[in-house]
């Protein structure tokens, strides 16, 4: 039976350490969120780089470049992570790069995994349906909020949890993944309400981005799910 | 008004460090259940260490030494981490050394904190009853498995937010805080049951240590808190 587990911040994958798994990275507000975006939008590919020097290399090449620290575009750069900047013609078939605080970091770590996907309530469905096809060991693994344990993506875990335990015996859970399917069972579907008092809820907040929330928890905007390839995310191609 | 924050691994102390809090260190199955059940045995103080090297250097002294890895009593030592080992006259009065999988290196991470304290369902209600009096910010960090999440040391963090939460506005919580507590009430207190599908307590069931478990769950056996005070622990004179 393939194992199911969840690593609630890139600071544990050591731990989880898996080789032969599916790693579905996660960091729904907002990166993941909006590299779903991009490629239902039309991107061709995205570097995912983790220091803004990297950034600012691609950025010297001529790359058009993101860069989020803290929840703001970072000055000097064109992009941040808000699914709404790759909502844009201009970006049809490029190649861009971005970084960001937590997510771009927990794509680093995990790269030597047999796969590395890209999830997000936007493409949820799409990852879900991936997963039970592929049968193999997955590990959820949540960007945090530099380091630590973070609501939506732990949430989002427990979703992904519910959705693949559709008998007992598909997958063996780790405490991890038993905890995120009580955390989502606790949510009651109403993920919104509940994410309510969450740290970065109320940090994003201080930021005014209520419509780049909402959109974050819609599900299934998109089928495509983006899939590392050597330095890059393209399109998975199933 | 005070935070009141989970770490769910000593891997992710960096990440909580806050030099004035309380940290209440918690291994229930069961270095830290053992502890509280030593010194309500009556012994002196107990001095944790991280590494066996640094045990064998105390047994060479002359100390009685406890030291466990996976589980079990390393060759050589005269005790391991089950509560039972501790109710032993001859322990009366003395100082001893413990060094486990876990528990210990939670110490270790934690050491320059305001105060560490030692928690475990035996002493639960001293620890709350401490922490509401002490009315200062709270770090509740789980020793979980070799970095990893775990069940029952979560579990355990969910019952101290559970009942620090009298009123709303007694502490501020961390997202780990909050889902500690949705993690408890999803047990509706039959812990017991509820643990019965964690990792751990499947790799203790193979050790046959079901008694062992049993005892840790019991609420309330002492009053007693130990404290770190330099390099050992001792009985908290409140």
């Amino acid at each position: 039976m393939p194992t199911l587990e969840v690593a609630y911040s890139p600071d544990l994958y050591q731990f989880y350490r898996n080789d032969d798994a599916i790693v579905v990275v996660i960091d729904v507000f907002r990166a993941t969120s909006a590299m779903c975006t991009a490629f239902e939008c039309g991107i061709k590919s995205m570097i995912p780089v983790e220091h803004i020097e990297q950034a600012l290399d691609y950025k010297k090449q001529g790359f058009i470049v993101a860069a989020e620290r803290k929840g703001e575009v970072v000055e000097g750069f064109q992009l941040g992570n808000s699914p709404f900047h790759y909502m844009d013609e201009k970006l049809k078939g490029e190649t861009t790069v971005i970084t960001t605080t937590n997510g771009t970091r927990a794509i680093e770590v995990s790269k030597d995994a047999h796969q590395v996907i890209i999830g997000s309530f936007l493409n949820i469905s799409a990852i879900c349906s991936y997963l039970v096809k592929e049968n193999r060991d997955v590990l959820l693994l949540c960007a945090g909020w530099k380091g630590r344990y973070n609501m939506e993506d732990s949430l989002f875990a427990g979703a992904v949890v519910n959705n693949l335990l559709v008998d007992e015996n598909s997958f063996d859970l780790s405490d991890s993944a038993t905890s995120a399917n009580l955390l989502f069972e606790s949510s009651k579907g109403d993920l919104n309400n509940f994410l309510k008092t969450s740290s970065h809820r109320r940090r994003l907040g201080r930021l005014d981005l209520e419509k780049d929330i909402e959109f974050c928890l819609q599900r299934d905007f998109t089928n495509v799910i983006p899939v590392l390839e050597n330095d890059r995310l393209v399109r998975l191609i199933q």
